[in-house]
């Protein structure tokens, strides 16, 4: 592909950051908009300078215009700016600092219960959403538009963190955001302007091959294009001060067991407490 | 919030093109990217120009960089070219005729199965992959991938259409794509140009107050905000030729029962067949 002015080329000191010496042949497609993805990072450190007004209502207009199944809409955010009441959700994430520290937290929910709500109200009911499928349906259109939301942030120059372990204990974080039956918060989002005095790296990936097939499924290239990943995950683990073990070690404990998941493990029943069906 | 030129406000028209008449409290931050997530808008119909070179591996660099849950990367993603295959996948997925006729379909994998494998090279085996925790960090971590994907392709001027019947027949898709086990289909994603002659509109959405909740959910106020919807969908779907039957009732018969599932009402069934472990 020829670079121009209409179509330039991915920055090679972007995708180095992204695969080490693990490159894409290239020159790939690049311009404004892929520079941006490409130099995603996760941001823990954040300084208190308040937000610009209207960066809550700019980033869900973002969100919801991500596709959603069927217009669905299946999902809905909770903005948590309230001290206290974050200090009290870290407390149920796994304490993590950044969800106290940050100035927004946005907490996503896979949300069926406007569904039930509408059904209801036309006199129905929504019988689907007992259904293994509609909760994934909720759970997808909540990512989709959650990405778009962090794409809008970084775009103004801010800095996220997916919080995971806010699935640690759902139904507390359901009593304390007043979650109806049926909606579940499947991650928070701190959002916030990057402290520059503790900047944060880019993460390699694997290797293309490892992630991309063509036409099939074929993996008898993986084991080599794990090998190809380490060096670049053991730099990356090093620049951060962690030792540098690389890729499979870390991600094989991290699924090893049931005590792997930071009592997540009981998320099956945590859903049907909080009225999910999951036929 | 003042505009200027390193704070451009978010124009009125795409706003209005989102929200019809309920539009969020402006002025609201912009800038390029904003303005392009807000126009994104659902492609079905394509033109045949090839695609440029490179420009799958750009999406997939663009879908790495989305953030993956303790960097398990538990997603892959199959791109299928061939026509005939396509055709076979359209087949599967309610015949859209899209699936056919797009240059380049995506097929975003929730892939536990490069863990299973990585585990077992480690000499261990990856226990945590029963937990439906571990099928929810794949489907997280797929969507967000395959959003990252979107908005790269909308930024090269490309149209896309996610497919979610590619979950109507799972078994079926996984043979055809060769899928290991433990690995599943959430959705495809249609690329290519679209075609100017058949364009694709903008779809409003539920005004903010209905999907965006401060502090905790209240949704006292959710059945107004719904009714005020309601004209900027029967407003899009007269544009389409479509009957303007508005939003609540089009919702309400999607979500009536397992009737309306198209087949995934077996969706649990098809998982535990395809290997998962859901506990």
């Amino acid at each position: 592909m020829p670079e121009s002015a209409d179509h330039p080329a991915l920055s090679p000191d972007r995708l180095r950051a992204r695969y080490g010496d693990a490159l894409p042949d290239g020159p790939l497609p690049g311009g404004p908009v892929l520079e941006l993805l490409l130099a995603h990072r996760t941001v823990r450190a954040f300084d208190p300078r308040p937000l610009p007004e209207g960066t809550l209502e700019a980033l869900v207009a973002a969100a919801q215009s991500a596709p959603s199944s069927s217009n669905l809409q299946a999902w809905s955010v909770v903005a948590v700016q309230d001290p206290a009441r974050r200090a009290r959700l870290a407390a149920l994430a796994a304490n993590q600092a950044h969800v106290r520290d940050c100035l927004l937290l946005l907490v996503w929910l896979a949300d069926l219960s406007r569904l039930d709500r509408v059904a209801e109200r036309a006199g129905g009911t929504a019988g689907a959403n007992r259904y293994l499928e509609m909760f994934l349906v909720a759970v997808v259109d909540a990512a989709l538009a959650a990405q778009n939301a962090l794409v809008a942030a970084e775009a103004m120059g801010l800095g996220t963190c997916y919080i995971g372990a806010m699935r640690n204990q759902p139904e507390a974080v359901a009593e304390e955001l007043a979650l109806s039956p049926d909606a579940f918060a499947v991650f928070g989002l701190c959002v916030g302007w990057p402290d520059a005095a503790r900047p944060a790296a880019v993460k390699p990936r694997l290797p293309q091959p490892a992630v991309l097939y063509h036409e099939r499924c074929d993996t008898g290239a993986e084991a080599g294009q794990v090998a190809r990943y380490e060096p670049a995950m053991q730099a990356f683990q090093a620049s951060q001060a962690l030792a540098p073990v690389g890729w499979a070690g870390t991600a094989s404990a991290r699924v090893r067991g049931p005590e792997s998941l930071s009592g997540r493990d009981r998320l099956q029943a945590a859903l049907t407490r909080l009225g999910f069906g999951l036929q």
